[in-house]
């Protein structure tokens, strides 16, 4: 059975770029000229349309991008045409040797997170490779994502830290003991993942830490030292590479920096059409490969 | 424009029953009979199977129960099938005049929730009436919902004492101000509940509060005097009607209960057959309600 965090840091290795292309489609991203096929109205039209962009995005970055982040919320809003979508836009990207994260934040009650590691965990439709979690009801609805991971070779990111401004009011509350929240969830994560380290010395148990916060960042990867870090919050987000990397382990590894509009929406910062999106998002892709390499002295 | 809160607290009114129908649906609940009509390996024989199961259990109580709580793991384990019957469901409840309760318990930073709040709280294929929510990010990543429920008379139940066994490891941490993370939840919870107060004087910025802990339900309502609660782990989780109505307002209001497990499966603590599950439902429905009236003395 082949480990998560293994197969994602071989892959960064291989490609030299530990970041990772988020998908959070709105129907306003397509280019307008793209009206003329697609009618916006048609729920068969919209999940033709949605799957065609990501698609587009994922063949201009296939060779270079390690992984993407399937944002669901994004989907989710366009009904069964955007779920449609997933499936095939999953399928497509493994098929083009990409991992899969699916951004979903789920959470609940032990019974219902077997449900939820059966949808995403599992060979469903929704087969991804990695989950992130909220883990704000402790271990029994954690418990059945990690006995996933175990049998599936899957991952999944808990949250942390997160990268929003307001991230710190239920977060950063200090605790009688003396950590802080997030602190008190690092130890969780910590020990959560212990058994399931890969032969990279990584665990399959990793944990979401904002690019906007390096300070948190870098004493986080003192208390998780072997999780693997998802990193959101670069570029749209005002997270830049040197504040993306203080969540790496001492070897510049065991991270990875997500993107999603600074890449979707590349087209508008370089200067180029509409219709170029895909194009424009390689370039892009490439700039924050080239930028993270310096950051880490790769 | 209607007040979420209102809404549900006149029907539960009308009804003399704050119960709620949980919806978690497994294949396995459904009668061995029905795989003559239904292919389960057949998605589109899933999405009708699903559906069906869940409209005879509509049929079966949408003149006594005043809400349904549908839990998304269980239809997103069914790929496009399990989301095409939510879709569907949630239209028929409607049509019944029963309130629907999405139970995704979703968050993220704010341009997602926007996205969720979009998929859950406007008039799109999920258009609940509610969508349950985790606030572990703060208050940016709660503010989309609290706008669509502003502007289109929704209401959010925000996770705070959750039911399981494990509810604690993160929620019951003390702060150092005295406080207890869930406490801190519910301070937060209120603050953000106070604009959307109905004329019943309920807000429809709810809160989870599980049955399972009737001692801190009970100084939870003190901490959150207007919020309508949402109180899970009723039957199959061990919660009774008295440690239900822990967290009811002093007028025996302002709170709903939900059974999903004992509703669905009520034929097994019926004696009756598998093919009736929907009167069996109906019978201990009728039983809960009983129970929560004369605990309330109705």
């Amino acid at each position: 059975m082949n480990n998560f965090a293994d197969c994602l840091q071989r892959r960064i290795d291989e490609l030299q770029n530990p970041s990772c292309l988020g998908l959070d489609p709105l129907l306003s991203y397509l280019p307008k000229s793209w009206q003329r096929e697609f009618d916006f109205s048609d729920d068969d039209d919209i999940y033709l349309a949605l799957r065609r962009y990501c698609f587009d995005l994922l063949d201009a970055t296939a060779d270079i991008i390690p992984a993407i982040k399937l944002q669901m919320a994004y989907f989710e809003q366009y009904g069964t045409a955007g779920i449609s979508a997933v499936r095939d836009v999953i399928a497509e990207a493994k098929a083009l040797g990409m991992l899969v994260i699916v951004d979903g934040k789920r959470n609940d009650i032990g019974s219902t997170a077997s449900a939820y590691s059966n949808a995403y965990l599992t060979k469903t439709s929704f087969s991804a490779d990695a989950l992130t979690v909220n883990a704000y009801l402790g271990s029994d609805g954690i418990r059945p994502f990690l006995e996933k991971c175990d049998e599936n070779g899957k991952g999944v990111f808990i949250l942390c830290r997160t990268s929003n401004p307001s991230a710190g009011e239920l977060q950063d509350l200090e605790l009688s003991d003396g950590r802080l929240v997030y602190e008190a969830m690092a130890d969780l994560i910590s020990e959560w993942g212990e058994d399931l380290a890969g032969e990279e010395g990584i665990s399959s148990v990793g944990a979401v830490v904002g690019a906007t916060w390096p300070e948190q960042a870098k004493s986080l990867r003192e208390r998780m030292p072997r999780s693997f870090f998802l990193i959101p919050g670069f570029g749209a987000q005002g997270g830049t590479a040197s504040d993306a990397i203080a969540g790496f382990d001492k070897n510049g590894r065991a991270a990875i920096v997500n993107a999603s509009r600074s890449l979707m929406q590349a087209w508008k910062k370089q200067g180029m059409k509409h219709d170029d999106f895909a194009a424009a998002c390689r370039l892009e892709a490439v700039a924050m490969r080239d930028s993270l390499r310096e950051a880490l002295s790769l």
